[in-house]
């Protein structure tokens, strides 16, 4: 029987989702519940491996298992076991067909930033921070040159495993709400660091010390050292991955509205 | 010279305001920061004492010192010596008749809450809970019933220090947005667990378990032991005092636009 979860969690205590020997993860959190709960060692795949300090909505998990148990019980279950800064939101059981990285046709973050001449306080580590002011159409425009199929080596960290660097960037949406700003991307896959490196690029372009024509020459440089450093993964959240409605998978969770 | 200062602090990793034996307190914190700005003994009075778990988006503070600086100077420097969670967010300089409690003539605060059969995960320690479904119409009606002066005696925890228990409550404001209820209190002064303590009473109501009416008994009894348990901390943000204008004190910051 294949479980799917859809899974919430604040990565500020964890060094990312994948498991490590260190055991401080999201995945060896979960795996440690659903064995407690099951009684039996458990693998999970995710839909998108998030970095330490990155957050998530709505990860979604798969896992197979011979025990049989109704959704709301590997609910209760699991969330029974787990530390209180993750929670399972919903559980389905589905058939082997489905998987959740192979099935998801795109993912979604969102970056949450705070301008101000004062750093975050109340909001540690749920923001990213720039002191300075930033040009919201300069923003924009840079953005625009991202969206479509592009070869992202340039924003893509050397750690990353992905096979291919060309990756469909299917949208890049930045809005503004009092002091917070709010960009989401959404693409059919991401490479590793690849929205942190976007970001760095951005905020330089909002701040104005660059133009907006520098993100199209760091794209088509190709090249990790013409882009600008990594952003803080603190305002990082990941939102969730789509699939064809076949199979049913929510899109959103009750959280996406606690997102400043 | 009489410096005050807007400060703001996540309440999570701190044991409250007030200064401890044990030092791990905001208080503590702030006096640690503007000692070793100063290098002198700072000792700080605040508008209002807010519990463990509790945070401030705008605690008002004073201080006398004879050092001088700029307001930008007190800003910069004392956050230099603060952890990440607490950040001056503005300094001014004033005479010595402003006293940042004697003259606050309200304070006001927002409570955070989650409704949904999943607890909070991504939000840990900065909403409250509540897994049933709340009625909006009647947790209105209930707090209008508390609107006024009253001897608030029934929702004071037995550590208060307050003078008398009769305080002007001025407005009670509920709104939801998606899955989180915000409730904002004002009133001339709160007691101890004055807020956690309506709260309670406020869901037991919102959930059905009790009637409207019964807040106007729990109110007239007087007694502690009328009222629900005190709600958890978690959810709880001084949103700050408000002054005559003559004095000019900032009554937002930046992270209001945060709360949920």
């Amino acid at each position: 029987m294949r479980v799917v979860l859809g899974v919430s969690y604040s990565g500020q205590a964890y060094q990312g989702w994948q498991s490590q020997l260190s055991g401080i993860t999201v995945q060896d959190r979960l795996e440690t519940a659903l064995g407690k709960f099951t009684a039996q060692r458990v693998s999970t795949l995710c839909a998108g491996r998030t970095d330490a300090g990155v957050h998530a909505l709505m990860q979604v998990v798969h896992f197979d298992t011979d025990r049989v148990r109704d959704p709301h019980a590997w609910t209760r279950g699991t969330n029974a076991n787990l530390p209180r800064d993750i929670a399972v939101q919903w559980a389905m059981l589905t058939s082997d067909a489905f998987h959740c990285r192979a099935c998801a046709t795109s993912r979604r973050y969102a970056y949450v930033l705070l301008e101000s001449p004062i750093r975050p306080s109340v909001e540690i580590g749920r923001v990213g921070w720039t002191f300075k002011t930033l040009d919201l159409d300069a923003m924009r425009q840079a953005a625009a040159l991202l969206i479509g199929e592009h070869d992202f080596s340039s924003f893509r960290a050397s750690q990353c495993q992905a096979r291919s660097p060309v990756k469909n960037m299917i949208g890049i949406h930045i809005h503004k709400r009092g002091a917070y700003w709010r960009l989401e991307f959404e693409a059919d896959a991401f490479l590793h660091h690849m929205i942190r490196n976007i970001m760095g690029c951005l905020v330089q372009i909002g701040q104005g010390k660059k133009p907006v024509a520098w993100m199209s020459e760091v794209l088509a440089a190709r090249n990790r050292r013409a882009a600008a450093p990594t952003f803080a993964p603190d305002g990082l959240y990941f939102l969730g991955p789509r699939y064809d409605p076949q199979w049913g998978i929510p899109e959103r969770t009750a959280a996406y509205d606690a997102l400043p």
